[in-house]
């Protein structure tokens, strides 16, 4: 189906990507304003350090685009990077396949239920918010990293 | 306006609800685990404890589905408990609160840029994101409480 039975409008596919993006810009913000040194190697609790979560988000964002657009499920292959422009630069790679990829959504998909990397068994945009969603649960870790060394975040709600 | 220019079905109310509510209900465990003095007064990097970042998250609830449904922008008056129960309990009736309010909202007002409580202007269904967002992001500092205590928090992806 591609309307809802209420023909309610909660949010359009071009706002979703906005609201995706914008989260993106801010997870861009705290990229920068780590240490370099920090940002590979600093962690609390024997938790990863902040790029290896950076790297999460990086490899899920366009796997799980393709998926949704063509059904097919494939794992990211990029390769971890040692210095922080490097990625810096795989992040702005995916800011611009998502602008790019995300017209090409087949609408039906945001509700069509599949099975994402053979695992997870969700409608579209269930999946979408997943991505959203794990990179605010480790940003807000970055965060405590942060706060930790005695830097201050950039505000949550700048996007 | 109440459909989408493309008629695309993104997510509907009831969708939305469910998400809200399901990482809610994350958020309940995580308290849950939490050791009673640590869940008031432990903290990292000078931030808040967990049960100041969990208030914020019980005051924001009700003011706005109130907000979004009436248009009346008022600021919770609770007051911050003192034991894990207590907190649990005002959870709760958080929970059956959202459930009960949630049908009242006007279809129109997840599209409608309303200023929340005189200082956020934007539509209803950014507003719910917000909220949404702002538990993931100060749940996820709670995590790293937990992690750096020796304790396991539940899996991200439980809901």
């Amino acid at each position: 189906m591609s309307t809802s039975p209420s023909g309610t409008l909660v949010i359009s596919p071009e706002q979703l990507l906005e609201d995706w993006q914008g989260h993106r810009r801010l997870t861009r913000r705290v990229i920068e304003i780590f240490p370099e040194e920090s940002l590979f190697t600093y962690s609390l609790g024997g938790m990863r350090p902040f790029s290896v979560l950076v790297m999460e988000m990086i490899k899920m964002g366009v796997p799980i685009l393709r998926g949704e657009i063509t059904g097919e499920w494939r794992s990211s292959d990029l390769v971890d990077p040692s210095t922080k422009s490097e990625l810096l630069r795989l992040w702005d790679d995916v800011t611009a396949d998502i602008n790019r990829m995300w017209p090409d959504i087949p609408p039906h998909r945001f509700q069509e239920i599949d099975t994402a990397f053979g695992q997870w068994k969700m409608p579209g945009y269930a999946m979408f918010l997943y991505a959203i969603d794990n990179e605010i649960h480790h940003r807000g870790q970055g965060y405590v990293y942060l706060r930790s060394l005695g830097i201050e975040p950039p505000p949550f709600y700048e996007r």
